[in-house]
C-alpha cells in the first residue's frame, strides 16, 4: 500500500473494515471521496459522527432513537398491549414500513446460537419478561426469520412467556412471497407454507 | 424514509450518493456506523476528510499526492525522459504496482468522448505536450485501455505527438491476460493478441 499517499492509504484501511467492502471496492470509494467537492466529503463525515453521537437504542424496546424511550414506545396511538418480537431494528424497520402493525415492539439484538456463545442472558430477553409482566401485554408476536437458529430462539421464547405469565404468543406465517413463483422456492419454505394453510373463502 | 431517526435517514442519504451503493447497502452501512465504537466511527468520518484536506492532484503529472510536484516527478532514480500517458490516478497506481515501471507519468483524467463533450482541451493534454517539449522526453508510452475512446485517445495523442515534436511514441501490449484461457477470452482481445504477436525465441 506503499504506493498511496498516507491519508488514502489509510482511508482505503478504514473503509475495508466496512461489511461487503473488499480492497478493490474501498479503493474505489477511497478515489470516489477524493474527486468528491470538500463540501459534499465533509457532508458525509458528518452524518457518520452524527449518527454515534445523536442516536443510541431505546432502553425500552431496543430500537434505534434519537428520544428515550423512542417515538414509538411514547405513541399514545398504538396498542400498548401488543408487543412484536423482532431480532434487531432493521427487521424492526421492516414491519413499520408496512404500515399495518399497530402495537409496540421488543428487538432481542441477536438470536440463540449456542455455537457463538449466545445464550438467552446474551439476548434482550429479561427486559421482555417484564414488559409483559408490568404493562400486562395480552399478545406476543414473534417475527424471527424461520433459520434453525430463529427457530430455536423463537421456541425458547413461547416456552417462556406461556409458562410464567398468561399471555398468548403467536407468530408470524412463514410461506410463499407474494408473487413468488412455486418453481423458483425451497421445498422448507413449501413445506412451511403447506403446513401453515388456511382455509379459503371469506 | 420518516421510519428512521433523522440523522439515520441524513446519513442514509449520503452513503448512496456513494457509486455501487444503492439504498439497501446504505442502510446496512448505515446499520453498521451505528453498531461501530464511537472511536472507530470518528476514524473513519476523520479519514474522509483528511484525503479531502490533505491531498490534491500533482500539477505536474495529475497523480494524486500530499506534496507538489508529487513524489514520482522528483524522484531522482527515476527516468526523466521517459514519461507513461496514463487515463487516471487509478491506473497510474495499477502500473506502479507492478514494480516494472520507471520512468514518469502524465494523467489525462479522461479520455476523448465526443458524445459527453470530452474534447483534447477537457484533458490535460496541452501539460503534456508542454512536458514532452521542455523536458526533451524522449519516449511516451500510451497505457490507455483498448475501448473505442481510450483507443481514439491514443490515435489522436500520438498523432499529435509525432507531427510536433521529435519523440517516439508507443502503446502498452494488448492481448491475452496471463493465465488467460483461450477459451473464455472475447473475440477482440484474440484479435488483438494475434495481431500483436512477436517473434518467439531468445
Amino acid at each position: 500500500m506503499n504506493y498511496y499517499p498516507e491519508a488514502m492509504a489509510r482511508l482505503i484501511g478504514e473503509l475495508q473494515k466496512l461489511p461487503t467492502v473488499g480492497p478493490k471496492t474501498a479503493q474505489r470509494l477511497a478515489f470516489y471521496f477524493l474527486k468528491m467537492s470538500v463540501m459534499d466529503a465533509k457532508g458525509i463525515a458528518q452524518s457518520i459522527e452524527d449518527v454515534k453521537s445523536a442516536l443510541d437504542y431505546c432502553t425500552r424496546c431496543g430500537n434505534i432513537t434519537d428520544t428515550d424511550p423512542c417515538r414509538i414506545c411514547t405513541d399514545p396511538r398504538r396498542d400498548r398491549q401488543l408487543i412484536c418480537v423482532v431480532k434487531d431494528p432493521d427487521d424492526l424497520l421492516a414491519i413499520e414500513r408496512t404500515n399495518q402493525y399497530n402495537g409496540l415492539y421488543h428487538t432481542l439484538m441477536g438470536v440463540l446460537s449456542p455455537l457463538n456463545g449466545v445464550g438467552p442472558q446474551e439476548l434482550r430477553m429479561s427486559g421482555l419478561f417484564e414488559r409483559v409482566e408490568k404493562d400486562h401485554i395480552k399478545e406476543v408476536i414473534i417475527a424471527i426469520s424461520s433459520t434453525t437458529e430463529g427457530q430455536a430462539t423463537a421456541l425458547y421464547l413461547t416456552r417462556q412467556l406461556t409458562q410464567k405469565f398468561t399471555v398468548s404468543v403467536s407468530q408470524i406465517a412463514h410461506g410463499i412471497p407474494v408473487g413468488g413463483d412455486l418453481d423458483y422456492i425451497d421445498e422448507l419454505t413449501i413445506a412451511k407454507a403447506l403446513e401453515g394453510r388456511r382455509p379459503f373463502g371469506p
